[in-house]
């Protein structure tokens, strides 16, 4: 197959400008390995509620739908703030994207490059010594989905997992760990919770059958602690839902460059969403100085995981740390840089 | 009143070391200021599990009950792993303590101390800024006491809070504000979770009784990504009891000092628990070496919560100072230090 649909998101804030860039990495990945990305844009986020009053309309989910992955800008910002809470542009677009197409599978890797170890809001005597972890989270059951409301003077949600749920999401992590260090850390709160309780057995029966990968359980509240202070020691984090979004985010805080990751969603038949880990930064939207590096990278991902072009990722993923080395970086990687998101974008295009 | 009666858990791994050096610093506040501690020894953890097959039996919790509060060391450890989760000595003996005396109310400071940034493990661009944070937790409610259970293939757990269980905790936190850097940053998930927008809703009502404190709402996710970029940027922390647990080790593992960092846990009556922040350390225990100050600076805030003894617990707290600045301390804090746990209470106690 050499032919694919991509549905294109690009959302508010800076999601736009890097989205750009994303376009021209792809365009050189066409001319390069004979490919056609066809590639509709739809409106998400605050710029569908300005249009037509709603963060994701009917119109983008069916484009979606007709797709065979969607690229992910992002979404929100201080204009939007002030409505109801599931129709803001993050919540009302992504939950139900998730729900829709069952993208049960979030990836998120957050990695110090020893070269850049400086980016690290962590002490050098921990950053020096590297880190690389993928964090696999659950995405579309937990607390997130579970029966909730309100009563007169109280609220509630629920949070469920069934063996099913949990299981599917633990082979993920396991197969990724066979790839990478052959180490998967499952998060839970087993000393609390009964849905942790069940993970946990669940995670233990599934690891049976990865008998080269190593588990280990870990409860969050010491894994928010261990992650900061030697982050090396993980590999692959496995998270439920709730879990996976703070911890995810913390991993994202230590690595430091929020501007260099992707991330991928994924459901059981090869449909996902890929979508940078940072948000739309409106406070720098617009000046051509985002990086770009986290939108492409998410395009590399999609190749991989939507479209099983791993020849076509690891092209980008070289491009990319090509830049990277030659010191063609945005501001947040580079204070006294001068590139600006577009001489990136089109480095990094040229050097496919 | 001069005469207290206090129930001392000292429990297993370290804290039987460590409350050796809390029961020096108590005698000479005693004899400094004319008071009594009357002390009574009570099974706990391990321990407890050891000598009577439970990890609170009945008599320790009646002791309790005739006390006026509880000095706490720290329970737990690999000989009590294997358990059933409910019956080892962590939770059957907090969760059951903190339900039975109301204890609504964890109080958890993690400071960076300029004299000794370099214990955190941040980045000295960040940690030479120093932080002061007050994380006030909500303790009794929650997903921890929410009906939960197990089906056929799955398990859930509920997370309810009611207005009056918000308002409570969040008026501890504004009067804290009010006696330190009058800003608060409650922390929710109001974009996912029913139980958020409600504790919003109150926090905000709250605040209204608090012209003199900034109150910001911030979510659990972004919460524990800023903790490690910009911890300045907090004073006061006020959280639920699953984000309070995770966010509070967070910000001790920030801290980089476990061993400085002392916990308390209040009910509406003066009643508190008061314990160090850190676990029970079984990798060091015996060897006299662990850290006493977080036991000692536990004593300090029984004193000023329980017994309104402030002037003593200043007289401690300013006594840790002192050891702090001559260098009389564990190699936790000083690696080449040759004093050891003794050394340190015997130090401060002098020093009373
Ligand atoms: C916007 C929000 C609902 C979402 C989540 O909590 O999952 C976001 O934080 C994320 O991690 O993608
Ligand atoms: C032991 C456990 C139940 C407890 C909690 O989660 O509250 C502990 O982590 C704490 O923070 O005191």
């Amino acid at each position: 197959q050499t032919r694919f649909k991509v549905a294109v998101l690009a959302g508010d804030g800076i999601g736009p400008e890097v989205m750009a860039e994303a376009h021209k990495v792809l365009n050189a990945v066409e001319a390069r390995f004979g490919l056609t990305f066809e590639r509709t844009d739809a409106l998400v986020g605050g710029a569908a509620i300005d249009a037509v009053g709603q963060p994701l309309p009917p119109q983008t989910l069916s484009i979606c739908q007709q797709s065979d992955a969607i690229l992910f800008g992002s979404v929100g910002g201080p204009k939007w703030t002030g409505l109801a809470p599931d129709q803001q542009p993050e919540r009302g677009s992504l939950l139900p994207l998730r729900k829709t197409f069952d993208l049960f599978c979030n990836l998120r890797p957050g990695q110090i490059y020893p070269a850049f170890a400086d980016l690290s809001p962590l002490h050098p005597r921990v950053s020096s010594q590297g880190m690389d972890v993928l964090c696999v989270r659950e995405l579309t059951g937990g607390i997130y989905f579970g029966e909730k409301g309100r009563g007169e003077n109280s609220a509630f949600d629920t949070q469920t997992y069934s063996t099913a749920e949990i299981s599917r999401i633990a082979r993920v992590a396991f197969e990724a760990a066979q790839k990478r260090s052959h180490k998967v850390t499952s998060i839970d709160k087993a000393n609390v919770l009964q849905t942790s309780i069940l993970w946990r057995e669940v995670v233990t029966e599934v690891a049976k059958d990865f008998p080269d990968v190593a588990l280990e359980h870990m409860y969050i509240d010491n894994a928010a602690m261990q992650l900061i202070r030697s982050p090396q020691q993980f590999d692959v984090l496995l998270c439920d839902n709730l879990f996976g979004d703070i911890l995810s985010d913390e991993l994202a805080a230590i690595a430091g460059s929020m501007g260099l990751l992707p991330s991928a969603s994924l459901n059981g038949s090869g449909f996902g969403l890929y979508e940078p880990a940072g948000g739309s930064a409106p406070d720098i939207a617009g000046q051509g100085i985002a990086n770009p590096i986290a939108q492409i990278l998410s395009a590399a991902l999609m190749l991989r995981y939507s479209f099983g072009l791993e020849e076509a990722a690891k092209a980008i993923e070289q491009a990319v740390q090509q830049c990277l080395q030659q010191g063609i970086v945005t501001r947040d990687i580079q204070p006294d840089s001068s590139y600006g998101t577009a001489d990136v974008g089109s480095a990094i295009a040229n050097a496919i």
